[in-house]
């Protein structure tokens, strides 16, 4: 699983999900045990013994890595709330430029609707409008988690594993990594898609 | 050829033609054994011994893989159809964005003329005006079918190796796979020329 | 110098230069000797061995590669004007979009100006108005060479390393390989930054 | 060090913003001794050995490579502004077209806000507008320093690790080579970002 995670970031970087040190990832281990990547490093040249070990309960680190001058992700609190809140087993959070872009399309939602992709998520089909919720940006990546939390509890977003972050990027999850890893390349897809469509 | 199978599939994956475990494709083994991928599955990560065997005439499993979890892509009978139809020794399913953006271009057809990529489908010449058929998306990929064998039966679509699938993407064939190779890349690069000149 | 030209071959085709076959090079490897790349193949899979040697004033074949179902480019006529009447050490035939876009924006010319990149092309500095010929496409590519020693003639042009054939792409030379790469890179970058600007 | 700035020039290269031999990148070995690439080498090619050590104070070559035929980079003067301005510990200079286009829209400078990604730059938070120079560009590389060491002086500019070079680029630092690699990236990405929301 800590290969796998360290595989997924070297991916994400290759498709500029996670330039810039920006973006991160976590995945459960095993219950209770959470792998999360640190934060304020290249995310590309992450190596599985640079990542933490957290209760994604009490957001305690179980296990840091050897390298004390690591420290944990800033999304520790959102990827908290995804975890408890939707049952996923490993959340991903993307800085791309698109995901911006396509959060640029929207007020409080975006809609997607007309393409095949959406079948790529997990209880959605082709004809369904599938609504991404969108929350504000704020200072640090810790004070999203009210917003985050409000709209995961709203019944229209309970088909949708990824929310937009306004001026910011996104956050995408599934079951776990590889459900996440689809969810972020189909939610993507679908970023640049709702962009080449309004212009 | 099963290795030539996954090797393609690898290619498609970092063109951004199956991403989100979306698109496929079937080769021929030999006569009455079609080579066939899994569906639900990352499909840069297929393995040699991850393909079906199907019989391209009844659509039966002929040898499944060992791993018992995988499912045949729903793609077959479409796959059928072009195997059949155009007596294609391969077909690619392309679930490219720029396929998606060509076919939101056109009614019933898109109407590709005035670039010299054309010579790259087994055919047709540069000052030919190369018709591709588009057929309207339907909730299940076994659905486009009907669709499927009307067009393919239309003189004016004699010469295409490629059909659009509203808000879905593209299939595109050849009588081998290097051929469909070669069809997929000059298609995919029609599907970004003529959306470049309509903007 | 036959694994440098199938080297550069697999560099374009990452490009996005030579796909679907499209596209091919030449370059000598000693006085009367052209390496050429074989027509109607997937570029980037050229080996060493498949490289046809040519006598650029003749355009007769000196060695044929071993694998006797393998054709000369078509390009051959126009290689030879340029490697005659240009000196030039090296070409290669891009099948960039980039390069089609770019020469939709002109008449018989395109007239680049304010780019610093213009100081990658030998004896061009980053104040001049660097003018790069356009002749229109043919069928075949052997008729494009008296449209191309026409405009080689031109002094106007006698700054350029590049011609644009419209609906088609570019042809792109250097002194030898090196030069060649770089100018097509530059070349390149300066297609896609004239579009832009233009846009 | 020599092998990481080698890797950087490389990883550079992939992303399109040393092609065409241009651009260039230095870096302190250890105070006084400033690694330099070569000029007009393709930048992707360059091995630890080929570069300079020269004094960031004097300019003067230290330990030329042992290939006689390289020269130093251009950006020397540039770069000495830099390292010494700005106690730079590394500089990399970009011929990206997003550079370029980024500067199109501004003056004497663009002003970036609303944008998470501004947070990846040392000392500059989400909720800063950020403001990055434009100065104008001159017929040789050398002949930029006046206007950068002006512009390097004013204060409104004093959180900017990047210049802009109309028609030409941007340079980009940090206090070390791998954070000049985390600001290009950022620096790029919002280059990117400000071109697309402004069409």
């Amino acid at each position: 699983m800590r290969d796998l995670v360290c595989e997924m970031l070297r991916l994400f970087y290759d498709k500029g999900w996670v330039s810039g040190t920006g973006g991160g990832i976590c995945a459960l281990e095993a219950p209770g045990r959470l792998l999360l990547a640190p934060t304020a490093v290249h995310k590309e040249r992450v190596r599985p013994e640079d990542l933490f070990v957290v209760d994604p309960e009490s957001c305690r680190v179980i296990e840091p890595p050897p390298d004390a001058s690591l420290r944990p992700s800033e999304c520790l609190g959102v990827f908290r709330s995804i975890v408890l809140g939707r049952g996923a087993g490993a959340v991903m959070h993307s800085h791309a430029l698109s995901s911006v872009l396509a959060a640029d399309l929207g007020g409080p939602q975006i809609a997607v609707r007309d393409f095949e992709m959406l079948k790529g998520i997990r209880g959605v089909g082709n004809r369904d409008t599938h609504l991404i919720p969108i929350v504000e940006n704020t200072p640090r990546e810790s004070e999203l988690v009210g917003q985050m939390d409000e709209a995961l509890a709203q019944d229209r977003y309970h088909t949708a594993f990824a929310m937009l972050v306004r001026d910011h990027g996104a956050y995408v999850w599934g079951q776990d990594a590889w459900e996440a890893k689809r969810h972020a390349e189909v939610y993507h897809w679908l970023f640049e898609g709702v962009r080449a469509r309004a212009r």
